[in-house]
């Protein structure tokens, strides 16, 4: 019992002495220790524990002055006579006879939809999920000043009383001067309200604004926790379809209360609203007298181009009402978000929040309120998004490099995830059991879908959970398991219809001609070969992406190497002109394809 | 507008280098030193603030490492260009029309009451309020310690991550093992839910298991939160009385589905439910089919005797469902609280938690969890009891030794406030107001009842936020502000009917007799006076409490001085003596009275 008591453990964060001080305290309590019995000796003690005898003495003093022993003159320590405010005497517990709860219960809440992966995701090599907490980009020093200074006796005083409804002014203004305004939203402090994280803005806004009678819309795909709101107030839903512009804001139904989307990057397909889709939504919710709940998750991790302004901040009539939380950029274990809506609504809110749980912990409040008005947030956000750009790169780079042919994915503007879509037969579920079992984790998507013929083909991929230098290897690993899982008959060199080039027509074709194709993404890429054994890139409808490299041949191969892309590493490929396209096969699978001409 | 931006607070807990660095970053944000621009020179600076330059210097530091500012050789520094994440460019801000939400509200919660004090409370000499924070009591260095170690690398690792559902594993077992077997409660893990604080937990029975078809019925006077719940959902309601034993278990209208209670400390008259009413109300649960929700507040204050089991720790069957918090012996602000209930429905009110917030937040759980399991919620309980078992102590002596004819109290056994009823006449609300004047602070209790034919003559004095030497100058104030206002014609020497004695009559009739009377609490006192001037006191039902002291004669009036009743003040009094009663009177108006009978 002794030795299955001090099972001392060096990884739990307490130091020896706090470790030996909590487990005598359960020993004492739980009656191992009776009151009035005699301690071992400190010597004793520190022999069995295999540590120093004055930690122990130290920690006896502690217990000492806790009131949990007394020391008694050359005799030793003694468990005190009422080592703990009284107990009270209870008759031993009954075996309960259940109730039948099924007859009580007024509402069954719809389960929360388990997560799509386990709960070590952490101890996968590769942790292709969405918006965990990555302790890499946890500000953990200034968080840790920013907590002290909480601590102070004055800011206790200040947090640690009932505040009633108000929240904590100094974090409202840091939100109205400092994270509003990145998006574009322009409010007073009267139009915010603090939350539990983004869930309980949610929550209040259908329990304010939904019933039985209510018609709420909502993107398909989309966020699966909206769904169940809307079951839970027993709403009608209407699903409208998601395009590479974002929700099909046409496709809106007559006569619909509320619309619920993400703008930002659509949950789950990560793409991006366009400026028209935005304008569209606000004049027919103006047209139609809809109500728009817009909830902007990511906010600001929009960092490949400028972001576009929040539908909030387009808002004329007060029609948006706008969440968001710090739950993606800080900590989910925080739970910290805000609303932001007309005056009269967030009074409506705030009388809610007060009845739910009168207001969000007011020393979490006061510690977020320091961090950003001592400026960590900028610093924070700069660090986040230079590390989720360079993932997000590395990501895309990966899958152009390993599966071009194989998937196409939904054409995205920065965020932290990246949605997919293999052949029609690919079992997305299949793929990402079969890929946990070689460390890859990755989220099937069938949860984001209301309509239950889901496509079994999607799959999505995070990429602020995982390291960098983890990205690559990974999808190399995917890009594997892909392929021997899928049944799509891969494009062999032998069964191809077109002209198989040697070392002859291969130079005569590829001396001066340009190749134009379509990356992963969507995005166009251009590739020029110049007779000197240079070659020129671009990528983008911009061309935003360029690149330069060399190309040669080796027998009947082609083989390139650029400065940057595809890791800047040598490849060779076989290589078939079938009419205006061009195919490139390793291995004698397709590996990509391109339209192909010749220059000058 | 430089010195306007620069108001140095020395009170605000922020270091001057914070502080510094806090106001140059707001002024960079909001354009007053523009990007590109020069910042003034460290020393110009720092005479204007007049701080050492070395602060100046050092904040500049900092503010180039966190990309704000950057050093140009020889020229100084210069915001830099970008010095914050892009803001949005969005167009400004139009005057919203505002929509008529009343055509959009499915539903208006109803107001949370106000509070009956004023927010700077803790400015007032005489705060006699109830539950709120007092710094004195607060655990300040343990909870720093446990904040400390909650942010320990692996221990944000913990908190921070998404957690789904689940609590803290920690401060559940720390509950189940140390904080319930104190109410006689034995819970397993899955019977316990982790809320944000006790207002939750009450909502996420309503919630469950109320509705429009439901009665519920609670003590009148009562939690007026619980009201609010009631009306929120709809239900229906019925008020049952509350007399010396607590709720009257015989009143709860036949048919009632939820029954509310507060056993511990009836809110808002501090009685305590007795233990025949506990067995009534259970049994009678049973017979009708009711659930009972038992509001455990605060829980452990009940220092004065043993505390009752919990109604929870006797129920047989799994119909009490029990909610508690750490508002009260911790802090409010915290907002953290539990439930505690059979499976089946703990597991229910986790979803809906899902559903409203997913869950609270992990880091304030993980300090608490630590703070529990090093021991030092023991302490501070064996503290909290001690302090407020002085302060309940005085309180009580000095409203015997003030007012002991004007009021009556509800029997109290410990607790942190007391309820007060004084004569028929009494106006609470004019008697708060005139009393908040002096320093005063009380709540009148009109709040507390749902029946409109509220009784004016009430009112509610607490002790959890009040220094113990301030309740007896307090009591003093107020019991002069009492007989001022009071409209009771307050009985006169000079009018009253019976002996009026005189030096040789008192020596006579009080050389050897016994006093029989009540305190303001309701409970019998007993004093003997003996022939050579010395006395005996007795009070309680048990005879809990004595003292001794000496009585003598001056002319025509009788004095005594116990050793330490009545602060072992010396008093004197003329005396009358109508037929069995003795009456005391000073200045002419009566002080107290008491049945009188020779001794031998």
């Amino acid at each position: 019992m002794q030795n299955h008591l001090f099972q001392l453990d060096s990884e739990g964060g307490l130091s020896l002495q706090q470790q030996i001080k909590q487990k005598l305290i359960t020993a004492i309590g739980n009656g191992f220790y009776p009151p009035g019995s005699r301690m071992p000796s400190s010597r004793k003690l520190a022999d069995q524990l295999d540590v120093a005898r004055n930690t122990v003495v130290h920690v006896f003093a502690a217990l000492v002055d806790e009131g949990y022993l007394e020391s008694r003159e050359r005799s030793g320590f003694f468990v005190c006579d009422a080592p703990a405010p009284a107990t009270v005497a209870a008759p031993p517990r009954q075996d309960q006879h259940q109730l039948d709860w099924g007859r009580y219960l007024k509402r069954t809440p719809p389960q929360p939809l388990a997560r799509s992966y386990p709960d070590n995701w952490h101890k996968y090599p590769y942790p292709f999920i969405d918006g965990q907490f990555d302790p890499s980009l946890f500000p953990t020093n200034p968080w840790r000043e920013c907590s002290r200074l909480s601590l102070g006796v004055d800011a206790i005083h200040d947090w640690a009383s009932d505040g009633a409804n108000r929240d904590d002014p100094l974090l409202v203004e840091e939100i109205r001067t400092k994270v509003l305004p990145r998006r574009g939203i322009q409010a007073n402090p009267e139009e915010i309200l603090i939350t539990v994280g983004s869930q309980q803005a949610l929550y209040l806004l259908m329990r304010l604004l939904a019933d039985e009678s209510t018609l709420v819309a909502m993107e398909e795909p989309g966020f699966p926790g909206m769904r169940q709101l809307v079951q839970l107030m027993g709403s009608k839903l209407a699903l409208v379809e998601v395009d590479q512009k974002g929700i099909e804001v046409d496709s809106i139904p007559r006569g619909a209360d509320l619309v619920y989307v993400t703008p930002s990057h659509q949950v789950p397909t990560a793409v991006t609203l366009s400026m028209e889709r935005r304008q569209a939504l606000l004049a027919q919710a103006e047209a139609e007298d809809f109500l728009i709940i817009e909830d902007d998750y990511e906010s600001e991790s929009n960092f490949v181009s400028n972001p576009h302004p929040a539908l909030k901040s387009l808002d004329g009539s007060g029609r948006v009402l706008y969440f968001s939380s710090f739950s993606k950029v800080l900590a989910p274990g925080l739970r910290l978000g805000y609303l932001v809506g007309p005056a009269p609504l967030i009074a409506r809110a705030r009388a809610l929040r007060s009845q739910i749980l009168r207001h969000p912990p007011t020393n979490n409040q006061r510690t977020l309120g320091l961090f950003l008005s001592l400026g960590h947030y900028d610093t924070m956000m700069r660090k986040l998004n230079a590390e989720l750009s360079e993932r997000w790169t590395e990501l895309r780079e990966a899958l152009n490099h390993y599966l071009p042919t194989a998937v196409v994915t939904s054409r995205t503007v920065g965020g932290s995830s990246c949605w997919i879509q293999g052949p029609a037969e690919l079992g997305s579920q299949e793929l990402a059991d079969e890929a946990a079992k070689r460390g890859i984790l990755m989220e099937p998507v069938q949860r984001f879908f209301g309509d239950p013929r889901t496509p079994q083909n999607a799959l999505r991929l995070g990429v602020s959970s995982i390291p960098t230098e983890q990205i690559r290897p990974g999808i190399a690993e995917l890009a594997t398991l892909f392929w021997a899982l899928s049944d799509a008959p891969r494009q062999q060199l032998d069964q191809s219809t077109g002209q198989k080039l040697d070392a002859h027509t291969l130079k005569e074709h590829l001396a001066n001609c340009e190749f134009l194709g379509r990356t992963v993404f969507g995005d166009p890429y251009r590739i020029r070969l110049y007779p000197d054994g240079t070659m020129e890139g671009w990528e983008g409808r911009r061309d935003e992406r360029s690149d330069t490299g060399q190309w040669w041949l080796e027998g009947d191969r082609w083989y390139r190497q650029w400065q940057s892309w595809s890791y800047g590493e040598v490849a060779g490929f076989e290589v078939v002109l079938d009419h205006n396209r061009i195919l490139w096969f390793r291995d004698g699978n397709l590996v990509d394809s391109a339209f192909f001409s010749r220059l000058g």
